[in-house]
């Protein structure tokens, strides 16, 4: 179950606060990329090194600073001794095991989520671990590797006429949280069309496929949910949040990605009220299916096995056995083997087993 | 799963607040009518374009403009240019997989509702996303295709001596909210007789059509489900609204539509416990018939079997079998299978398997 | 479902506050009668029309009128117009499908409760509904039809020592109130006796009977529930109301009442917790019942079916067949037959299969 | 399920507070005992007579009065008269049906718990209600019947030096709490016992005992529930009453017992976890061990089928049947056979089914 | 189940507050070791009398006094003298059943966990009471025997370099919390890995065995949420505790440990959702091939039944049985044989049984 718990032994034992990379390493090195804008000015640009991009942050303009990959612990270091970030926070940057959560620190705030993939060749949920910190007007995000869920926004900000950018950094962060949550749709239609075939496959043809199926929609459910569930509260949290870093004017649109969230959750929980509906349809189709054909066959057994003893009876071999030499012996046998079967068969009919 | 997620891969990666229908096109041309009245005076119009309809609404009486269609996004966003609506409102309008939500924008409340109607064809439910700004005095009401589940209440606004003649635009609202969930009601019956019927189909004959139609109810009541247990929030969220919008003797109706909700989702809730009653009945039903037939089936053949045994033995070819030369060899045997016979029917009496 | 949501079309489309009655008449023609006392005066009688009652009503009496019978709602409409009731009251009391509920208006408060009967005829509760209106020194309390279950009351409002003389009318409303609750523990003992009924029959002969009980109990214990679990906030809304009608006093009372209440609803879930349970032991006990058939079924079969071979095997008529004529070959194939049949059976011993 | 509910039919129509005993009468008499210390004085005596105690409970000295036996309703009549008690708590005294619970009366606290007892002969769960008024400095307490259960709380306030002698009247009836709670814990070790028994059970050999002690632990898990779980709102009723009899110190120790509510209702709650897990494993292990009986038993009739069909065969008594002339035909048939079963065999085997 | 219940009958009777040891004795011995620490200056010593730590308690140092080994209550007794602890804390350390809890007593704090080992040869989780109280610059931990969970922060301390050497007692209070926390994880990793092994052998060959794991997962989730689930109450108890001996910086750790703990509550939950999930796949898979096997075997013995039937009707010995002495009936009925056999096999087919 490394997917459904990723806390390393490395950890146990460590003292709070160490900064150790756990997850897989899924970037070769690590890339800093980096946005500066306002409503007239906007510059973009990779960073070699974290450090490059300080200066940008003390301007008045709006600065995202975005790292991808988390093995390189000297960034985050770097990071937290410039921001003066508490060493929890770089633990749970790089320790890529967290649950969702929001921690206020009086002039940052510190948010964690999972972005959520689907991964079309093992037919599964990929789960990435994405941190933010919220200044007074930046933003640092991680992620642990490169993707293009972000892509859109970018092309936002680099279009000077956009809303994003009269906004300040807490609009930022919110765009980047409501991207997350918008792709969590994606992967809800994707499970919604299995969900779908499903239903219509077990209809068809009820075998031990169906089954695998529910019980791996079951598992990808459970595990999106430990990712979904929790964000309810950060985003709640985010919406009671008692510092000035959230204008009154983005409060309306954190409202939106909560509402998002509550919809995911229940979709979430919907289909898995479905599949285990389903389970239930399914397990009871083989069953009846099973009975059908049992049933039939064990009438036909048991319609015949008084004929065979019928037949067994006369081929027994004593010498004083009257019927045998009767003219009409074998024709009456006959006669009464068909008397017998007849009279089951009725019978089986009017108790309504065939 | 269409019926249970309806947000297309549109929206991700759009700006928040983008105005885009989402849904499918149920009406050609969206139409828009207008109803203007206060206790003396009434007038009732189609209007070609939204704008002819705003200098109503700046008059003193109430002024309710529906729209039947949503596709047209012009009419939405000519409407919010003139409002001054939150561009989150009027995406919501237009992309219609929103959950049942209630927003306070100080000077307007936007609520968004599902209508749903029993599709008799299908036999399923079929939703509609309903939605409406209450302002001073006007009421502005959004439908996904014409329908008729307010002509009642068209009527009753005609006729200048009803109640509502002499209320406010928060009373017509109210109206609007009460004609929707009266309407859950004659799809609960719908559902009720449903379930009366599956009810006595189980006793009589349980098969697999009883088990698809059990499987179809609780998708039903799942998906009914999904749009009234918000609308709880909804109206408990209306009534404590801190905007002047509501007057005092209005919330006393809001009781009331609050009073009735509860009373959807307790039924909603009992006939979903009703039906996994009904499946476990079913199950024990069809395994109980199946076992009763199994029983008698191979109790008869295991009567049979010794007693073809016996005859076997003695359609033995060896030639010194002394039984074969007795008298009364033959009639011996036929003494001994009855026995045999007899016995076995005994025992069983006995343990009651017969 | 008639008995699971009683709420007609009829009401669908129709204005807010129509007084229309929704339910069975059960009764020709209502009866209204009326009981007025205090410490020292007594008077009981039976009114022509709702209007003679009104002059007690002002005395400084306690006044309790009682209308059995709703279908003919000019009573309702009078006596709304006398007391000035809100529209929506009137509406509710001649609408049987109403839940429990409380509703504070300033100087009256309205209560709907349900009165539960045990038909026993039909083996099944039948459901009444209860509505009581409590001003400052008179109550008002309509019934479907006539009953019995307020004639002990009765009885003790007429002996002028007993407390009830000496209160006012909030606690004759608690007496009414807690008439009905008490009805309960009736009807909770019929389904205990079932219940118990049940559980012995299950051990004796756990049959397709026992099944149709197990899912009869469930649906009234469903349809009690229905009624019971919305009379918690019913009563606990009472002890909090804010107006002046419940004297401090009174309020004890209603705490007694209300432990009454929670009483009911635990039993009424262990109930469902032990028929969930039985339902359980039922399918196991037929399918251990099931099982053991078949096993002991099956052996015997099996053990015969080599048997039957081998005389199959000496029943053949090949010319050269050296065992057919060996001298004990009879008897060598009857000591084989024996020693297969010892083995299998000794097998099955040391298997624990017999 | 006269265990389940206890609350006669007598009780409905009799007005509230009215002092009727409901419930077995388990003592013949009523035993009155009564002990009264101070940190330097005590004593302990039998009365006769209730009124002989009063004098004892106006001394400064903290007064324990117990009664045994509930079916004397005159001694709780002269009990109420002298205390001046609410005619509610006369009446929930005697009426043994009650739920637990805790009234606060302004100057006197009224008690209802269960006390349990193992009944070892029926192998279940006893109840009996036991009742406590605590005055300033008294404390009258009331059981079904005699028991040992204070018998060492007695011994310890013999002893002059132990603790509870200095202190008041609210210690002694946290004190008669606590040894009803760490009773409780007897119990749950008799049936914690009784759940690992059945837990090896299991696995040895599941069969219909196994069922029956699955079903009887349910039960009386259930029923120690209903007595259980009220037990925690009447504990921390008590720590927030507001009345000043209990003292500040006394409300740790009243912390302690509530922790071992909580403790007793987490077992209860694991216990019924476990045991529905046991039903699972009965129901799976008896399927298993059914199915590998029924699979060897099948397999081995099918092997025979094959075979005695081709004896059958050979046994047919047309005069032209070339085989049967052959000079090795019966071995050949012979060596036919025993390819068919050979083949069958390897067929079964990889399958897996044998 | 003594070990999900442990405390005996031995309390049951005894006053409250009674020091009297419950549990295994784990330890010979009891060992104290005492480690006296600040920023510049370090000590660390194994004690032989508890009076010989004293005097460290009461230097401004942080002191830190561990006891292994609970069965020496003198030495309990002696620190609750000196420390002046309240009687039932003393009891509740030496008595191991406590649930976990957190006690406030103004100026000391009281904090009982449970230590979780994986017992790698039994395969089941080990459970060790740990009891802590905090003082202004103390801390005194109880822990049943010796173990090394606390290792790695022995070295920590050692090392003057590191946070914790700057911090108070109640950083070191948080840190040994924080230790048993992490050591959870190791466990759930353990867990895990039997989860997944169980989920993949699921799949492979599902037989009596995988159930027998099922079974003791689930045993084990269930008594690791019993030490999990209280210690929620008491880390957000500790964050909310009044007393100022947490100073403010150590509360952002204890935030920490809380989301740590909700972490693996989570976790224990999603296991026992699968775990649930993997029997309902179990029992599927298993009767599903068991269906398999029984069809195939059936339709076998099925087609040969009526074959054998036939062969059974020309083995009877009639005078006058024309077909016998045609010249090609044998042949014609082995063709008819042929018939019957190929017919069953296309209807089975057809009926997609085969």
């Amino acid at each position: 179950m490394a997917r459904f718990i990723r806390r390393g032994a490395r950890k146990a034992g460590l003292s709070p606060g160490t900064i150790v990379h756990v997850g897989e390493v899924k970037a070769e090195r690590a890339k800093i990329s980096l946005v500066d804008y306002d409503q007239s000015s906007f510059q973009e640009r990779e960073a070699s090194t974290i450090e490059k991009c300080f200066p940008f942050k003390d301007k008045p303009t709006v600065t995202w600073i975005n790292i991808d990959g988390l093995h390189q612990v000297e960034i985050v270091e770097a990071l937290g001794e410039h921001l003066d970030l508490h060493p929890l926070v770089m633990e749970d940057i790089v320790h890529t095991g967290q649950r969702p959560k929001m921690e206020d620190y009086e002039n940052t705030l510190f948010i964690v989520l999972k972005m959520l993939r689907y991964d079309e060749v093992q037919d599964q949920i990929d789960e990435e671990q994405f941190s933010l910190i919220l200044g007074t007007n930046w933003v640092i995000s991680f992620q642990e590797k490169e993707g293009d869920v972000f892509d859109p926004l970018r092309d936002r900000i680099r279009n000077s006429k956009r809303r994003i950018r009269k906004m300040g950094a807490d609009y930022l962060a919110y765009t980047l949280v409501d991207a997350i949550v918008d792709n969590y749709f994606i992967l809800l239609e994707k499970l919604g069309d299995r969900v779908e075939a499903l239903d219509e496959d077990l209809v068809v043809h009820p075998g031990p496929k169906a089954l695998q199926e529910i019980h791996a929609l079951k598992r990808e459910l459970l595990f999106m949910r430990k990712s979904v569930w929790p964000l309810r509260e950060v985003i709640s949290g985010l919406q009671r949040v008692e510092s000035a870093l959230f204008e009154e004017h983005t409060l309306i649109y954190l409202r939106d990605v909560y509402d998002h969230t509550i919809q995911v959750i229940d979709t979430v929980e919907t289909f898995r009220d479905m599949i285990s509906g389903m389970l239930d349809i399914y397990l009871s189709s083989v069953s009846n299916r099973m009975n059908e054909v049992m049933k039939v066959l064990t009438i036909i057994a048991t319609i015949f096995i008084p004929l065979t003893f019928v037949a067994g009876l006369y081929g027994m071999n004593f010498l004083h056995m009257p019927e045998l030499k009767w003219r009409f012996g074998y024709f009456a046998v006959l006669g009464l083997m068909a008397a017998i079967a007849g009279t089951m068969v009725l019978y089986f009919r009017r108790k309504k087993w065939l």
